[in-house]
């Protein structure tokens, strides 16, 4: 069991910006609203899913909507706490864990209020392993999770419930609403029994960004570069994850609208040293990087992530601006997301990219 | 009691064609979809309000959606049903009778297509007493009855279930997803009792189409003007309406886009006697009617109608078409679609135009 504390807060927001590939909004929000908890002296337990008991039954719970809207309208805890509670009364069955849909972002925090509020504990597994920009986009998906229902919230308690024919339709007519909720709803969606969890999600994935966190700040206070301790740590874990630096440069021009309930935009990277150059599309998440408008270095599900050239600090695509030194750092995906099913729900065809996913080790 | 059979049919429906003031959908989908539950031996009850129990509950049943998109794609009687006991499960109470939501078009036959299916009585009484585009523009509100649960549905029989914090938020959050169901989805709402009935609907409207059907079939036998037959049965009906000719002429341009669920556009009529122009707007029905570009003749909540000039046959806003010649009636609204509340749900501003309610009368 891991706990949450005043102590390891930043290391573990740090670590959810870095799982969030660019997308999931600004870590600050999620650490604000997780510091709010801890200063009430709320505890939030986060227990591993080898520990969990045969009776877990466990809600996944998120904000929909684009990064750029929540940094104004931030996710609100206790709409998510009741949109899980709506889940409940429908099912007619009571939740005794909660899930993060997503590693990344806000979405990873969001879980740990929504503990904090109810006293449920959250299990540290989720459905991407990451951030991705859709509902659908999850590992449960390979294991034929429903997704129903859907229930989406704003700030009045308005709601929206949702009994969709299969989780890609739940996205798109959710996705409808979380833009007239203005650009943000909270949700809770896709219960899942132990089976699921153990068979369906991505373990450990909370852990992994205290780790990620942990490692930033070391090699800061040891004076080494924060973007290689990172690399390395991935390349050690077990199983060894493949980590690259993609590129290293300043932005150079950035393409970035709030559309149909996204954050979709383009990032253009000019190398410091040489003419090389760098194009990165985003929808939410990064979803491929470019090498002079002809070589692909990377593209989902691997991770994409742009972190501080000096401090090694990830930044999220709301963040990106003008002038900016950064890094690109690639990470490849762990092999459940690498299967053809789940190459169907989140490859690079998923985001209406015209190419097949080759691996990170293979570019 | 009024017993729709297949020798009225045809009046019915031209009737709520009229009442739709253009929008509502080719009335042509309606008669087919009765014709299908008569000819299957299927009975239709439709009581008077005066008629109903104390203890009667109705629901009111509907298609959201674009006209132009509902003679493609037709409303579902079954999907209907379906969604009426949705909201029975809901608020845990049956239902005994349906309500239109408005008198004109398709959903005033939808209805009596689910009453053929389910067994149970329509009322004969709308919130509209015409054809508006949203859902909030229903006299109910005057009375303040709670429009939740709003059920959408649609082929598939996936569902989308609000629970908004007035009308205006249920209909800017349903017709999102209406567009995401393909442009028209079915609904179920405004759950009803007797009191609400008799105090905040508009009577005897169904009752209204079968007579305006009918004035204009007997004048067109009598080879009389049916255009004028109708006036004179509104201006003599009890209480009397007042009923004018605003322009006779033919359809000289016509910018039609189905937009955001709606049907959307401007319709210019030229006279064929003098240099006379009409300018009229629609969203789904006819907004307002203005002549040689300065003078308002019409507006709504007043009926304005388009009359094919022949037959008296109504056109609807999917229907028309370059060239048409057309005579463009307006019949005065009910006192109830008149007070302050009502014209701030469905005056002139309500509909984002820039100027004040006129009674017809006036103009």
């Amino acid at each position: 069991m891991i706990e949450l504390t005043l102590d390891n807060l930043e290391n573990f927001t740090r670590g959810t910006a870095f799982l969030g590939t660019g997308g999931g909004g600004d870590p600050y929000i999620g650490k604000l609203m997780l510091k709010h908890q801890l200063e009430k002296g709320k505890k939030i337990k986060i227990i591993s899913p080898d520990e969990i008991k045969e009776d877990t039954f466990a809600c996944n719970v998120l904000s929909m909507g684009a990064p750029t809207v929540f940094v104004e309208k931030v996710p609100n805890g206790p709409t998510t706490l009741h949109a899980l509670r709506k889940v409940e009364e429908i099912i007619g069955k009571k939740f005794n864990a909660i899930m993060p849909i997503e590693a990344g972002g806000v979405n990873a925090t969001l879980p740990l209020v929504v503990s904090a509020l109810s006293g449920l504990p959250v299990i540290d597994a989720d459905g991407m392993g990451r951030a991705f920009p859709e509902l659908q986009m999850v590992t449960y998906n390979v294991g034929d999770v429903d997704i129903n229902p859907i229930v989406a919230i704003n700030d009045f308690y308005e709601t929206a419930i949702f009994n969709s024919r299969n989780s890609g339709s739940g996205e798109w007519l959710a996705r409808a609403v979380c833009v007239r909720m203005g650009g943000i709803c909270e949700m809770a969606c896709y219960p899942m029994n132990a089976k699921q969890i153990k068979e369906t999600a991505i373990h450990n994935t909370i852990k992994l960004s205290f780790d990620i966190g942990e490692v930033i700040e070391k090699a800061r206070n040891q004076k080494t570069d924060p973007v290689m301790a990172i690399i390395n740590y991935m390349e050690k874990s077990n199983p060894p994850r493949c980590g690259k630096v993609l590129f290293s440069g300043k932005i150079n021009d950035l393409i970035r609208e709030t559309l149909n309930g996204f954050t979709r935009g383009k990032l253009f990277l000019k190398s410091l040293d040489s003419s090389d150059e760098m194009l990165i599309e985003f929808q939410n998440e990064f979803s491929y990087a470019k090498l002079n408008d002809k070589k692909l270095l990377a593209m989902v599900p691997d991770l994409i992530c742009a972190l501080d050239s000096e401090t090694g600090e990830p930044i999220t695509t709301d963040g990106l601006r003008y002038g900016q030194r950064i890094k690109i750092v690639a990470i490849s995906a762990t092999s459940i997301m690498r299967s053809k099913k789940a190459l169907d729900l989140f490859g690079p065809r998923a985001f209406g990219l015209n190419f097949d996913y080759t691996p990170l080790e293979e570019l």
